[in-house]
């Protein structure tokens, strides 16, 4: 007599991204001669550069001949692949070996999984607002109680707020395992090096291990703010580190990241290597590597001339989060994000809740948001847009706004 | 202070394969002239097939030009490759929903998740001996107490021996969830539909569970045999089926597979409809789709023209098996299996262990197998050869055992 995972039933709503997508399409279908402007999932919309398209057909062209054919690679990723990212850090002055690098077909993915090396009575801290991923994966494990008012009961929510420049306190109880991502989704804020460093050596007190969410990294621009938490000392006993090649190489749909579990890291029970042992029997037990083809194209993206035609769309995305930056500025609108980061984080006006602003963007402006409230309580009153689209969507959206929000 | 999921700790020994790479690793560098022909890992040698390849190529194309790119996905795989697999199913006159139909990365991976959307408390039955990862995934999860001799305490296993043609008994004792696979790895026998009845009809009855992995049913012959559960009448209320391109469209090292769900599959607490929200939602949180470019590969397979160039390739693999099998007969070894799947099972010669059988053949012949007991109890004294390889390979393996094997 089977039965299910009954942590499912306690999930408070649909995934996110789902629900957007019904009400969108509703919303068309009432309208059937509506042009929707989409500024609501993070997902890339420039095509491929010319290098890493080339990786990628190379890939391809490679598993035609006999000579070149691959099967199964390691579920941890093919070395250069490895050691290229292990390069990619020793330029910021982090010294990793290929080894801890664990390559995967998504950041999201492995920040769903990684929480299931760890024993389920851990206590679990999360920004708020956060991915929703986290927290999730965290519920449907069995690490919390059922959904309230004020999210998740056994879940150690740490606000991010106007007042703390959307980067939280130390948790006010003790936490075993934290979640931090910089450049945040939703909120676009970045980790000072001191911020980071004062969750660093909490970690490191309470042998707690924080889940560094990086996948925006390359969107930072401002030298002295961290891309990796291996620039903060003592990181590396206590952080295990996401990021993706899907924002900086138009992967979303490719499928392409890595995660890093330092040899070093230990937890209240376990020596250092343990960790490392048991995210790689993970991997061999659940996955079987990310596709060759894909981790061509991904050591093409770290090639010289990959890099410089990927750093160029990063660039171009940065100027569509100014333009939209701009223009709620010019209506009076408050923000922030948007500097560091792919999202424009914005006050809703008047308080309006995050969900009634979605469909008042929608149907005043035909432009679909995220709302705040989607990533955690205290996301409650404010509202995501995504830099990712066309120039002349993003203008056309922007545009819609200073013409058609009623404020 | 965090720690570890200690059912991690109960796992008997290191995954089968990477076990294997370690001796034979060793091997090599203490041999360091010899030729190590590789008959273990069923890993496909074959190149590409030029249908799959244009498949592929074009994928690529289309994410270099603004009007075809693509970003995310939806992550239960594109709506043209669902409709094509579910036509492929319409042609044994099975009628799926191509909504039921889940593309992923890997069978591997759907076989190692499937379990976590059930109940820890769920009492899980395996063929021994079976795919490793059935079981692994299992103790991760906490269904199982520590291995002994015999097993894992708590797992049920169904003996596949030479008495009951290797499938095996309905279990003694009732049974929550029931891995089937067929045409089966390790043994490579093939379940019938009267075989299959029986499992269908006890699962009905005391609404359980079957996971039915038929990755090699492409390699099935004999028109009578069926090639998926729901061949069988009352499988879609019980039967949970995955399958992949890896060994039909050489996608080992590309990745793309697909699990069936049905709409009116039925637990003991759930109604009709509920799993398959579940394995929805454990996709939608967990993993964001298999590539887009590996998708129009799969596409390009279950064309007309794919479909001939595949179908080429397994019987190009079949009669590898043939070689193999009549190789070990003209030795007078017992052998099982490779009529219809790509493994030979044999039984080792005067009752030497597994393990001592996998040395004794590196040792003397410089062949690579895997040892049955890696797949469970049950597998001891049997031995797994792969029939993946080139054909000159495949020659001089069974040549090298001709020549050198001392029995």
């Amino acid at each position: 007599m089977a039965r299910i995972n009954t942590n499912y039933n306690k999930l408070a709503a649909g995934y996110l991204f789902p629900e957007i997508a019904r009400r969108t399409n509703a919303f068309m279908e009432q309208n059937p001669g509506a042009q929707v402007l989409r500024l609501g999932i993070g997902d890339t919309t420039e095509p491929i550069v010319p290098a890493v398209l080339k990786g990628l057909s190379d890939g391809v062209l490679a598993l035609g001949k006999e000579e070149s054919y691959s099967g199964y690679g390691p579920s941890e990723g093919v070395l250069p692949l490895r050691q290229a990212l292990a390069d990619l850090y020793a330029e910021r002055g982090v010294s990793l070996d290929p080894s801890e690098i664990f390559v995967s077909d998504g950041a999201k993915s492995d920040s769903a999984n990684i929480q299931g090396i760890f024993s389920q009575d851990c206590v679990v801290a999360v920004q708020d607002p956060a991915y929703p991923v986290y927290v999730d994966s965290n519920v449907i494990f069995g690490r919390t109680g059922d959904a309230g008012e004020s999210g998740y009961d056994g879940l150690v929510y740490m606000p991010c707020t106007e007042q703390n420049g959307f980067f939280p306190e130390l948790p006010d109880r003790k936490v075993d395992l934290i979640y931090i991502c910089s450049p945040n989704n939703p909120t676009g804020a970045v980790a000072t090096k001191e911020q980071l460093k004062k969750f660093v050596d909490y970690a490191n007190e309470h042998k707690a291990v924080i889940f560094f969410d990086s996948a925006y990294a390359a969107f930072i621009t401002d030298p002295d703010l961290p891309r990796s938490v291996y620039e903060i000392e003592g990181a590396d006993t206590c952080a295990i580190e996401m990021n993706s090649f899907s924002k900086t190489a138009g992967f979303t749909g490719v499928r392409l990241a890595w995660t890093i579990v330092p040899k070093s890291l230990r937890t209240e029970d376990s020596e250092a290597g343990k960790v490392h042992a048991l995210w790689t029997r993970r991997q061999n037990t659940f996955f079987n590597g990310a596709s060759n083809v894909v981790q061509m194209g991904g050591l093409a993206a770290l090639s010289e001339q990959g890099r410089e035609q990927t750093d160029a769309q990063v660039a171009f995305y940065l100027e569509n989060a100014s333009i939209i930056n701009e223009g709620l500025i010019s209506l009076g609108i408050t923000t922030y994000g948007g500097g560091n980061a792919p999202y424009v984080w914005l006050k809703t006006p008047d308080g309006v809740s995050s969900w009634d602003f979605f469909d008042k963007l929608l149907g005043e402006c035909h432009v679909v948001g995220t709302p705040g409230s989607g990533f955690g309580p205290a996301g409650e009153g404010f509202f995501r847009l995504s830099a990712f689209g066309h120039r002349e969507n993003v203008e056309k959206a922007v545009q819609s706004l200073k013409d058609n929000l009623k404020i």
